[in-house]
């Protein structure tokens, strides 16, 4: 049986908005590579999968941040995988300041691509090392919902370059984030109010594509849409404001 | 007389391009916190500084790079002021390598502003501390050079949103370099050819703004410039392709 890992860090000055505070997309960043860097550590990191031409991909995730903390403020990122099904790994995260309060839950869930059949592969078959790295805590928060589709007209529009992909020539999650952020009426950055998001990645889009996001409030609620050129979905969010 | 100070690194996966190499933003980030963290610990940083209402303001910055290093390499950026005028303090960074080359070098220009007057500060008469972290060795590359405007159409535009500005509600300068990086052609990342970008910051844009991204080939170099609504430039980049 494994036990969570934990990495320290400190809100660095590009990592803040005008509030002062942290991002949620630098939160993002720093979860994700926390994913990655421990993967990798426990012997099941994207380098080895890719030796046999596998690779983890993320489906869903959900952050609950009851604040966001200000620049320099040191915080500790802790990991661990709950539990696995036939097709999604969960891989939870706590975020605890100095004092030991809790202040962010994430929740995510991915998959195991075979890169040559474009399929996912039967975790139940693969890959000791994930097995031995299960904890016996359970998701420190609901784990993520479906998100519904929305009917609205778009209001940002982004042709994917550069600066926007990742290794695979994807549109890196970092990215869809800040897209989502930027939609949304930036007063809701001037308070620093408790919140949940989920997004669910529902396909990849490449370099030269044209993004369009979209955007509907509802009660306690923000639903936002990116879609491709074709008008399908891409990727789905909801704020929920607490 | 004060030393030059040194901080570790390790390229991280968020920061690598398709080529799995650091990309130019990233790097220009992280010399750019060494910035405020090295101004910081010498007792001159922005915190300080914004007691009696003033600021640093960074007006023009040169990097050469001889190679950008591979996802999880170290390395290390030292930093030091070499010299200032009566407008313009030089703080100069060194990247080196685990191997102890120095594979990337680069020259900035701040100005101090009084925020109340929106106007520089004469440097002679300021910040003691500043003056004593004077460090007795030039600038390790040719300063930044003045870069000519263009005359192209526009092949970026893009709306100024939160992800976009700092904590003073101005575009941050990772995103005027990802954006000049944007309008590249992208095969420009798949060598890593040695090059010195030189950067000219005019004026500040902000939320809102509608920015766009022009260039221009010539022979060994491209120039880019990026303008706001009123058509005015805001700031102009040189690549120069060794």
């Amino acid at each position: 049986m494994a036990a969570k890992s934990s990495y320290p860090f400190r809100v660095e000055p590009q990592e803040v908005d005008f509030s002062l505070r942290i991002t949620l997309s630098a939160l993002g960043v720093n979860v994700l590579n926390i994913a990655g860097i421990d993967a990798h550590a426990k012997g099941f990191g994207v380098e080895v999968l890719n030796r046999d031409n596998y690779s983890w991909v993320l489906s869903r995730i959900a952050f609950e941040f009851d604040y966001r903390p200000k620049e320099y403020v040191q915080y500790e990122i802790a990991t661990w995988i709950s539990d696995y099904g036939r097709m999604l790994s969960t891989r939870n995260f706590t975020l605890t300041d100095q004092s030991g309060t809790t202040f962010g839950r994430v929740v995510s869930q991915w998959c195991m691509i075979d890169l040559t059949r474009r399929a996912a592969v039967d975790l139940r078959a693969v890959a000791e090392e994930h097995n031995e790295a299960i904890v016996a805590e359970p998701a420190p928060a609901e784990k993520p919902r479906k998100v519904p589709a929305i009917d609205a007209e778009p209001v940002l529009t982004h042709r994917v370059a550069y600066s926007d992909i990742d290794f695979n020539r994807h549109v890196n999650t970092m990215r869809y984030i800040e897209m989502m952020l930027d939609v949304l009426p930036i007063e809701r950055f001037e308070q620093d109010r408790p919140m949940r998001l989920d997004i669910n990645f529902l396909k990849e889009s490449r370099y030269g594509e044209t993004l369009s996001v979209s955007f509907e409030e509802r009660e306690s609620e923000t639903l936002v849409e990116i879609r491709n050129d074709a008008g399908t979905a891409i990727c789905r969010g909801a704020f929920e404001w607490r």
